[in-house]
């Protein structure tokens, strides 16, 4: 993402980044004994292997691709921008994803978007209390995750996210899973030992009847939601304590898809977007944090804590930069109750700098960056000063559901998930056009289609290299930042869910 | 609005109102010199005249009924319900517009909706300077206006309301006369002295050229919705001061629309609604804002100014109220940040009792109020607390634009306006069918329609009186609160326009 004013220069090089505190060993292929079907593909982390540490340091890309050393220099390549997606020889993505990246033009050393795709296994916190069970409740959940983590002033926060945030999902998860499984509502409160036995038993739950006043109902699918959000703020808390030891530097937006029990979540935190191409209707599942989406609540955050502006700033937008001399003058401006324009009296404090300032792509907080909302960030300071953004950056993500179950869908509706690289050059139309296009040029049947979907979506951004520069058939410009592409056909899950 | 737990017993006797500031001569009704076509329907005000101050002083209705002094007590029977509608004998409103409202089944001593209907003429504040104008320019603009007052805690915040805001409105736009007038986009800064001759004249205008940065581009419409915006806080800045020499008692919802220059702007404060039902299809104009619409922000705000909270009241939500013996245990919760839900250990202050609270119609901030948005309220305490609650109540409305030029409306497309004694016992839908229904009996050149199709609105969420209780037909209880309805015809003002 090319949000950062001042990027500054090079990232230095990155030890091996942590891995989750109290989940050392990853368990995120379905054991054979998971209830609901395991995938005839197998997940594929996007940790790289121990051997490779040394490229890691400076560079990594999604193992899945299994890039050789070769390979992964030529996707390091700015001149030639080759199109990365996993190769047709070894296992194919969960539900036959379709996955193309391509490296930026020049604008940062290494391609700083990431990308994460797995299936990920729930073990209950309980079930090492060693109680019988009835084999009807299972010993765990399921889920299918795939990531996108845009980064911006370095990678390193992109690579934790795409390593570590589905643990942290994991985690939240680990006390639902008996929870999900029961179609009963939700408990509303639970006792303290989470590993006595039988302690969701409704039993044991503090029933309605103890309290004075009606109770809300709490669906299944909220307490997802939940899990999700808190994971974003537990991996965004991680960054932090962790970011000294291990340099981790920069920031990323996260756009997340989680399938669990015949549901689709969509979280995203950034400017990254999901949608639905179905039957050729388009169905939006996630919106864009930026400086102008998120003016209000910006404003808000700087007119109840002007702290946070440090007397640099002011909380109000105006259409232009004010000059000294137009003191006294009448100006436009808006603050955070508004979303229409007045005019005020130019005062002294107008003449700071505005919080937010800028259109479309300029956009910017504090003069600095162009998304509000993403995981890492906590050393970015304005440019030249000391002046801290990230209290006005928030982790938590939008969560979208989808119900899979409601609607019988065909081999060619998809969603697809793409960086902000594919979006700025590339329309929702436009995107259903090519999803049209390419899926009608293969069988129903023929996995690989998804894979030649997503190529086509990545080079349709990032166009061909003419008249010094990379343009479109139109001979616009493509995009010259970062580009990676999930395309997820909705129609194949029916088997797993 | 039935939103306050505890609403006391009558209210005292209130003195007449004050009137606007700087605005002592209303200037309501189009002068015939004005560029836009008169309508041939005149305004007619919402206070009552001079002679009628002892009635007022207890209880008052909007003057286009033109009551008697017995019409007066038969509106407020709380017994009979009667529905109540301006006379045929008398001027039509603006545009054919129906109006009807009904007092509630008890619930407070008088009606506290109130409602007005007026042609409201801006002169352009330089016009008094008397320099020479093209004609084609004209010296001032007319809007048409609308508004739906919903008061609680007393009858004062809605009756004032309905006195002076459209002139708040008025003063507001008296700036931006010409400005919006004039094709080119508006000027971002003026200088300094609103009346000096020509100021606004681009001449004199701070040109872009003088700013390092780009420019914002400002459209006309945003400049009206500023000026409702900033009316709407002005309106209720003038309640804050007048409360103590007045008694301005409670608050009110406030449902507003302007019409001006081709489109129609909804400004929505509270938990009022407007519907256009065009051609049989509900196009939305407004949204109810609620504790439990509006829960995130109220929780932000208590999480980031917690000395708001007294001590008494926790920012977070739980489904239900916590017991004491449950400390330790894990419940449901959700902050500001969340749209799930979550466990967490119940701590000492989460027994605090939470900010927001309950469900549907009983959903409270802080244990009292029932809506989020409107005007007044500037007394109000938590129950048996000194603890004001207007830091969590927004002024501001949301503010919805629709283009009356980009559709050939029909007669039977219509605005809908209702408080919230309408569209707790009604649907969109339901609203449409009545629509289609009433608006069919009538030849669609009968301007007596509209207020036949407000009269059936108003009738059908009354019911009839049975089994001790207003009930509808399908035997459901009818709604006991103030009823209150507009029905603005769309394909009649064309001609205004």
């Amino acid at each position: 993402v090319a949000h950062l004013v001042s990027s500054g220069g090079a990232p230095p090089p990155r030890p091996k980044s942590p891995d989750l505190p109290n989940a050392p060993s990853p368990q995120t292929a379905a054991p054979p004994e998971a209830p609901r079907s395991p995938p005839a593909t197998a997940g594929s982390g996007s940790a790289a292997p121990a051997k490779t540490v040394e490229a890691r340091a400076s560079f990594s890309r999604p193992t899945f691709l299994q890039l050789s050393p070769g390979g992964l220099r030529r996707a390091d390549d700015h001149a030639g921008r080759a199109v990365q997606s996993p190769p047709d020889t070894g296992r194919r993505l969960p539900w036959s994803t379709g996955y193309a990246e391509v490296i930026n033009a020049g604008k940062s050393r290494h391609n700083e978007d990431q990308a994460c795709c797995e299936v990920v296994y729930v073990e209950g916190r309980r079930s090492v209390s060693g109680a019988p069970r009835e084999p009807s409740q299972g010993q765990g959940l399921c889920f299918y995750y795939w990531g996108l983590f845009d980064g911006h002033a370095g990678g390193g926060a992109a690579e934790m996210a795409a390593r570590l945030l589905h643990r942290h999902i994991r985690e939240q998860l680990k006390d639902l899973v008996e929870i999900l499984q029961d179609p009963s509502p939700p408990p509303l409160c639970l006792p303290s030992t989470p590993g006595a036995p039988g302690s969701s038993d409704s039993s044991h739950l503090v029933g309605p009847q103890s309290c004075w006043s009606s109770q809300k109902e709490v669906t299944h699918e909220s307490l997802v939601v939940g899990a999700i959000e808190n994971a974003f703020q537990f991996m965004d808390e991680q960054m932090a304590r962790e970011r000294r030891g291990h340099q981790v530097e920069g920031g990323c937006c996260a756009l997340v898809v989680v399938y669990l029990l015949g549901k689709v979540y969509v979280a995203n935190a950034g400017d990254s977007r999901a949608i639905i191409v179905r039957n050729g209707e388009i169905i939006p599942m996630s919106r864009e944090f930026t400086p102008e989406t998120e003016r209000q609540r910006l404003q808000l955050l700087g007119f109840l804590k002007p702290e946070l502006l440090g007397g640099e700033f002011t909380h109000l937008e105006f259409p232009r930069r004010i000059q000294p001399k137009e003191l006294g003058q009448r100006m436009l401006y808006r603050d955070q109750n508004m979303t229409g324009w007045a005019y005020k009296k130019i005062e002294l404090e107008d003449l700071r700098f505005p919080l937010v300032c800028g259109e479309g792509k300029k956009a910017r907080v504090m003069a600095t960056i162009g998304v509000t909302r993403g995981l890492g960030d906590h050393n970015l300071k304005v440019c030249s000063s000391t002046l801290p953004i990230k209290p006005f950056l928030s982790c938590f993500p939008e969560v979208r559901v989808y119900d899979l179950t409601q609607y019988e869908h065909c081999p060619d509706d998809v969603l697809v998930l793409g960086t902000d690289g594919l979006w700025d050059v590339t329309s929702d139309c436009e995107v259903a056009a090519t999803v049209d296009r390419v899926l009608s040029a293969y069988e129903p049947n023929d996995p690989s289609r998804y894979k030649a979907l997503a190529q086509a979506l990545v080079l349709g951004a990032r166009g061909t290299p003419r008249d010094r520069g990379w343009r479109l058939p139109n001979n616009k410009l493509g995009s010259g930042d970062d580009i990676s592409v999930f395309v997820i056909p909705l129609g194949g899950p029916g088997s797993y869910s």
